[in-house]
């Protein structure tokens, strides 16, 4: 299960701004990638060093610097002096438990959010966080391992003219946030089938111990929902924001985008009314499940409880006992028997016991 | 019952706009239905193609044209150019689990929201998606198959002048409004009717499993909710807009619609805290019902140990026991027995254990 | 009990103020009385048309017009073209479960609310709709059948000059409202001594199923809840009005009825959370006071558990028993068996389980 | 314990601002204390009747005039008239169960708010209502009997200059209001002991029945939450009131004042959600002790049950049974019967059931 | 456990600003630590008395004086003086229970907090208040007992030239306040590891009583949660505030400080949630775990039930019983036995009761 709580925050003896990976190294080498377009216009580079990348810094096309792995403080420091960006975005980035957040430093945007790694199936959301520099003509993305959402985006770059390539860094900014909506999409129809899997089962009156699963759903509910809804937050203030950043042709496609959290956002809210619902049917169930073993035992119980007695009765020494005598006693006893044995049967079908 | 999350988002890798039908197609061809009207004007068309529609567009009178079927994805991007409907609004059309909303593009508003399809008596919403797009002296309305909440519509439409006649298209806009609002009032009425009746059942003790139907109707009653509380937002949005496409006349009809939509919400909220009191009323009703089996069960065994120990005791073989040879030891033993049966039982029923 | 839910809303084949009386006919004929006053004047009438309720219309004089009777939907919509009442309004009158509200149409005011039939000692509502038309010089209520809460406001009107007679239509609304609202004091308090008497059984542990009336208390409470909400925000709003109508001397007035009205709500809520924690100490005692049972049925049978045993052991039939040819071996038997039988209770009761 | 709800309004019959004392007589004739102070200057008199009173109007010098007893309505509608009290202000005054509220008359500002009478260490409010009528140079502060937490009040102001006998009007009502916070000090403390206590108890499984003192608390808390959370808006609203009766430099102690209000309300809330989870751990408590007692009996019951099965074995009369015949059958037996008992203690040992 | 409730207040017979320590003494003597700073400038002082700080107001550089130990209130009086502090900060600096809070006193600004003692590993808060004043060029922290949050800004002060050594008063106080943020930081993942730990327990059903435990958690909970949110608030505002004394400079750093703030506050929230979750798991499992025991002793006991009525039978004295004189008798007995044994066991495997 994911963890409950993730230190964020740069030690208090260190200035703000000091550049401390505090994730875990999940790749060998920081990777580079560029990717610069503008109308007809693509290229695709990897790069080996901040130096490389300066280049496209000023330029009138729109660059895509993609880096994954964030344990080289050097080198991120290094990109930052190279564009000009905040110490404090530097730190949220190799910090990456950061909540969800958007801050403006003038010049450039800074958006972090978590980024679910998981495709289509799974509840786990084995989220990394990604962090996004909005500048002038500039998208920089910063990621801990290769393996992101942004596959669909760089096929549609490739695809030849279109409004992503025609559109200037905002909407670049946009399509890569609404590919990452795309993945609490995905989660979120595993949620629902994971909860509509175990609603069966639970109104079935099967399963061994739905209590534990419904624990461990509501534990990763707890998870996607921390990432999902200042996830929205983000995206609502980029739509409000007055960042001459985001050109107001953007703007509709954000509030679409943010439609999309909105919509994930309802959902798990739906979830948890629904996991709370089925925690208290399951637990009613496994206590009428046990009950019920109980009352059929006792039933069981009760009818030889007469019997037993009447035997005892016949079992005792007093010297004159007529009917141990009789020649039909015995068969009598077991007519006796049988009948208030019966009678029993019959009374407690009747009261609806069994 | 109805799935609890529904994927809405195309995937991220087609550009914003893409028209890509996420529903089910459940109609064959796509119709076209046009309704022109104006004063004593009244014309009603069924089309086969885009291309006839176009001659409504820019008329002086008002023109409604419903569009049956959303699988036919390329008649809806022409639908869409032809009368200037923006893209994201079309790729909203054709996914047909949006969260109800409204989105103003200027010269033209674009309303989604859920329409039941059940008729009085059902609490299962059965609902799909209508969009409806507002322009200037246009209406196009959307839906997934034919028979829609329309009918009373057309009827008033067909019946002469009148306020609607005479109206604009955000008058008609509002009507259709008020017609799905309409079916809302049904399914919570059969709602309504619904909690009442097993409410009876709960507290009359009676029903084997009720716990099982309330998580039903709470399940629906969630899907009632996240259809019915953003359509409310969608109406009070319309209310407070400052869209010259609503005319200022029409304000207070749209006031009236959402008075009854929030109606229905409060209703909703009714409803749920009802079935939570409910929830626990049953599952206390089903404890203690078992626990009375159980109580009467263990009183009618407790009358029987002290009276097998007796029996016991008159079976043991000691030598010298003087009660097993007294002349009236049996029938005194019987006396005893009846005796201190009769004391527990009145006991037990003194002490209301009965 | 009261209806969980009340259609209100026109079926949408017809067109927004058509008069269609959706309740039940409680009064034969329609009502029409007059009280027309102003200063030392003062004239009571009980008219028979709406034509000569008309020449009462644009006088200097407070005219207060009390419809009695709904159903007469020609009679309503006459009077509502005499006195230029807006047919959403006149709609309204006639669906008697609206949520309660004020629209304000210019020239008048339009407020609905529920007007509680009970007087003092009931936790009924039995609530009608009181609808209240104010306009210049002019106040018009409807109300489904005669006896409401307003014979106060007419002795008040009737005993001389005051400041109801010095007023103008306004601070005859406020009037009436007041006397509404009292009824809802009287409600509460009813409620209150209700929940008091239930907790009072509830904590002494007796009563046989607390569960079920705390569960109708709870229904009614949503009913007051449902009634009384609405109408604070009614009142707020008329305070908060910046309609003409309502002149700032009579603000005062109102806000002094808005914390009155705040009052009941405040009461509503905090019976609530009193029903809320009754009804877990009373599931919690119904638990306990079967438990005790059980544990008292149980720590009986446990004592005669050893004691049949050791009869058992004597009953058996070896050869060599050395103990049954003891000349003392019954009353010894007897002896150990009491023992036995004092030290487990002595246990039982040092282990506090009696 | 107290009342759930209580009537303040005055009937719809009266006129508003007719004087009608709806609490109970507490005290014989109504005290009059008038304290006039300025500077060097301390004047303390009790006066008789409203005529003496009235030569403190108008002075430089600021005037307290306290009045204990509510009653005598002639007298407070007298002193209304001197001081220029609204009408509805003085309604509120002999309505002695008003919600806590703060109204702006123009010339004067009139509070009202609950006064606890209880010093230390009790969590019973009884509180009476405080009514204080601030107006240039005069504070009018109305109350039900003697015995009210000004005393701290009068002290400083006897002991020479200060802060207080420099002030003006609105620092002496203050000095009032921070007396009542005081009192709610101590209650909160008082709750919080209590609260202490009783987790002692819950936590160490003891206490035979804490649910109904449990729920006690809660009802005490509702009604000093239901006092607190408005003074806490009073005061709030006197810090933002722009009224000129409040000097800007006493601004800041009515802020320290709502700090107070605040924290008084903040211990509420979490008081609140400790009687909760205190609920829930005594009642898995209770019936984790009933378990345990059904289980040890059911254990010891278990061990002889087939004890009991084997003597009835050998109690039979089968003409061949060779056990019976053995020299050591008898001594045999018992030790069967103990290793026997012997192993079920063991096995329900291991398994953790004793 | 933590005391649920602080007395902050001073007793209402005490004019506002009277200094009254309310917290308990922990240190003999108040340290004066003064750090002046500026540039390349920086001086350390331990100082003996007010008058020799007073030498460092109203210079160029930077002063923080920290003052360790609050019993000395004529100490704390004159300093205020000296440094021109408002009455009403020194009053809630010498009461070390106050509610977090930003009061700005025009020339300066006061904050208060609670500072958590604890390192690592922590969930006990044993937090204490600080209290500081940010005035022109000066900061002065006051906490009761020696060992606080500051070395690692004393430490990066004395580091050499820095953000920090070159910022203003503003800075430092925001440097401050983020060292006692990475308390929280500390505090929080203690709490998250306890839950996991106590998590881990519960969901294997482990653990003799949880319940016990996640109360106490519950109750620390509410101790961060009470100190955390105000702090949260108190940054805001600082964020938010328009005096002068903030820098825009030191802006985005406090913002910052805000977003740490806040993801302790989710944190707590989502801890919270967890423990409701668990404690439910864990009272579940708990009545499982007692309900298997019986329901195995039962079944246990349950099958010996007719083997005990059948040993009865044979004992039974009648003089015609031809089994008991049947050559094989006694063996069948046995066999049958052990087959009605074997066919219940087999039954109740079958129905997985066992």
């Amino acid at each position: 299960m994911p963890r409950l709580f993730h230190r964020v925050k740069r030690p208090a003896a260190q200035s703000p701004g000091t550049l401390d990976f505090t994730g875990e190294k999940k790749v060998e080498r920081v990777g580079l990638e560029v990717v610069d377009y503008g109308g007809d216009h693509l290229a695709t580079h990897e790069l080996d060093s901040v130096a490389e990348c300066a280049r496209f810094a000023g330029t009138d096309t729109v660059t895509w610097l993609n880096v994954t792995g964030l344990h080289d403080t050097a080198l991120i420091r290094e990109l930052g002096e190279t564009f000009g960006v905040h110490p404090l975005a530097l730190e949220d980035v190799v910090n990456p438990h950061q909540r969800p957040k958007l801050d403006d430093y003038g010049d450039h945007l800074f958006i972090t959010c978590r980024m679910p790694r998981a495709g289509r199936g799974s509840t786990d959301m084995d989220a990394e966080q990604l962090a996004v520099v909005l500048g002038r003509g500039l998208v920089i993305t910063f990621q801990e391992r290769p393996g992101d959402a942004f596959d669909p985006v760089r096929e549609r770059l490739r695809r030849g003219r279109s409004r992503l390539r025609d559109g200037g860094a905002d909407y670049l900014a946009y399509a890569l946030l609404d590919a990452v909506v795309d993945r609490y999409f995905f989660v979120a129809e595993a949620f629902g089938e994971a909860i509509e899997e175990i609603e069966e089962i639970v109104l079935a009156g099967r399963g061994d111990d739905p209590l534990g699963s419904l624990h461990e759903l509501r534990r990763e509910l707890v998870v996607l929902r921390r990432a999902v809804m200042p996830l929205r937050e983000v995206v609502s203030a980029l739509v409000r924001s007055e960042s001459e950043l985001i050109a107001p042709t953007t703007v509709p496609f954000l509030r679409d985008a943010h439609d999309h959290a909105t919509q994930v956002g309802d959902a798990v809210d739906t979830f948890r009314d629904m996991l709370t619902s089925l925690q208290e049917v399951a637990m009613a169930n496994a206590s009428n499940r046990l009950n019920d073993v109980m009352r059929v035992l006792t039933i069981f119980a009760s009818i030889f409880v007469p019997l037993t007695f009447l035997a005892g009765i016949y079992g005792m020494n007093f010297e004159t006992m007529p009917e141990l005598a009789w020649r039909w006693g015995y068969p009598v006893f077991w007519i006796v028997t049988l009948v208030v044995a019966g009678i029993m049967l019959g009374y407690f079908r009747w009261k609806r016991w069994l």
